[in-house]
């Protein structure tokens, strides 16, 4: 099976005539910081007038990873089961952030160890298999499987799309998955095992040591460095997903919102598979995960938020999405200095003329 | 006339017990960074097992400071008058986020130059003066206008509280009170002009060294420091409002939210005057203006949002309220690891005992 992104570049060309229009916004230039590149970005990928999220929806991706029988983690597998129950009753952060926020929320199992049966209604079945193999010594899935899973993640995302949600956000759970984000990180950049290897869920130094080694164990191992290689090599059912459903996304024409370290990798993945990808990304926050500067870095991000979180679950992401409806809002609503009778002369350079445009 | 501010300090025993909530929580240990500090905080204010936040509210104090007429800002007072008819009309950026995050809005005249007449039914008449003098010259009110300030303040406050609210959050406009704001931090700083003044809202390096010189002149008026002779030689009537409802919110055992560089000068002064104000603040955002690094830093404060703002308004304080919304939900309604199922033994220390506490 090949896939085929059709992903279009932001369309730079209107840059000027939607610049324009945040400079005429009642406020000194520049004065609403990153909210303004925000609304700038968002406005490149909707090219219109009048901007909005529609039926935002949070995605949560949950998998276990062989690599967790290592005890790299502070958690065996069998948590992972029990937080899709969690997730499932309403108990976890995650669930707090999208009540908080109004964010629908929907649960995916893409290949947990402890498989839950029968499956209760509310989880989707996406499952690869019972967890991945141990990847510090073999090969973490087949390429059917990790075909599978992009497929998945696709069809999946596109479903969603086509029910009218305009954004979707990510997040994840998997006891061993920081492991598995951090050899993503490692086989892409090239950067030092210890830059990319972090304290996952809170790990002590003797773990971390032995992560390290175990995660380059799996990294060396790696002679084709192609996206879908690596994700065959070191990779995670729930980041092969969240990987098919961003590029899903991003084929759209639709917003992306990448949570931290876990789903970061995913973002990693999918824009090494089609560079475009990334124009249709908003970074949510920074996470405390030692590689996530890296990784940010790799990926051109400032992200929104900088909370010290370090949990995942797409905790970041609701967080975050206040401030993207903040964004649209003032871009949408705010006065302009012609419309407040205010004198743009007045102020530092704000453009008083009201051009037409070319946005609907 | 005397102010006798009774602020109670936090009860600091509560925090074990507190904390101990936190930690049963179905995340690895701290893992929620600082949003957990900021549930700590609540929790510490509200004294109870269930936190809510109640009827917040946005209160933006208007007013002109004579410095204004230095051209040390990028717009003329007449901008302020313009300004307060685009808070009224819905369309400046303050008012598309209480919009966007369910904030109901307040707009105060504290003092503007040029008079609203007929003044709207929606603006609330608190008028000191028409503007402060020019504090480069002479002392920017007497004494007797800085106390019915705080009274204003404080009154207005105490009927917000009465009626139900929890949280005040404060916003600002005035053009000029850059000025006065950076002059109130170097007087109760004593650190060089150059750290306290800062560009506001996009002045030049010429205008910048021309602000430094005369904010300087002000400050080093000023033999008296105690907080209301700094008020009375260079601060403004908005600030002074400002810190008197923080006062009374802070003794009223209620939150307060703060904003930027504008706000946190009125903070500095009511944490000057009563301490244990210090208690019940949570800064909002680090924003772009020079001498917000070394105010953050003499209130201890660690902001929630850097977004490179530098508007004002209370535009921080609004973008910032969804994460404390999240804090108090993940803080009620998140499950223990006890009430997940979960066995917390095999995670990184989290406690599984649950224990009856003293909160009600």
């Amino acid at each position: 099976m090949t896939f085929d992104w059709q992903i279009a570049p932001l369309n730079r060309e209107l840059v000027p005539e939607i610049q324009q229009r945040i400079d005429q916004k009642t406020k000194p230039l520049g004065a609403l910081g990153q909210l303004e590149q925000i609304a700038l970005q968002i406005a490149l990928v909707q090219q219109r007038k009048r901007l909005s999220i529609e039926r935002p929806l949070m995605l949560v991706f949950v998998a276990d990873h062989g690599i967790a029988e290592e005890g790299v983690s502070i958690a065996p597998s069998s948590v992972t089961q029990q937080m899709v129950f969690n997730f499932l009753a309403g108990g976890a952060a995650i669930n707090c952030f999208c009540r908080a926020n109004h964010i629908p929320l929907k649960v995916i199992d893409a290949g947990i160890k402890h498989e839950i049966k029968p499956a209760p209604s509310a989880l989707i079945l996406h499952r690869i298999a019972a967890g991945t193999r141990n990847f510090a010594h073999e090969p973490a899935m087949t390429l059917a499987q990790a075909e599978q899973a992009l497929t998945f993640g696709k069809e999946f995302a596109e479903a969603e799309l086509a029910a009218g949600s305009n954004l979707l956000a990510f997040g994840e759970m998997g006891i061993g998955n920081s492991s598995s984000a951090a050899a993503i990180l490692a086989a892409i950049s090239g950067a030092p095992m210890e830059t990319c290897v972090g304290l996952g869920t809170g790990i002590n130094s003797e773990q971390l040591a032995k992560k390290i080694a175990l995660v380059k164990q799996g990294v060396e191992r790696i002679q084709d460095t192609s996206p879908l290689n690596i994700l065959c090599e070191v990779g995670g059912f729930e980041i092969a997903q969240i990987c098919g459903a961003m590029l899903a996304t991003a084929q759209a024409g639709r917003l992306i919102l990448v949570d931290g370290f876990i789903v970061g990798a995913a973002a990693l993945l999918a824009v090494s598979i089609n560079p475009n990808a990334r124009d249709y990304m908003i970074f949510a926050h920074r996470s405390e995960e030692a590689g996530h500067q890296l990784m940010l870095q790799l990926l051109d991000a400032k992200p929104l938020l900088d909370l010290g979180l370090r949990l995942g679950e797409g905790t970041g992401a609701a967080l975050a999405l206040p401030l993207i409806h903040a964004a649209v809002s003032f871009y949408n609503q705010m006065a302009t200095f012609d419309s407040a009778g205010i004198n743009a002369d007045i102020t530092s350079g704000n453009p008083s003329a009201t051009t037409s445009g070319t946005l609907a």
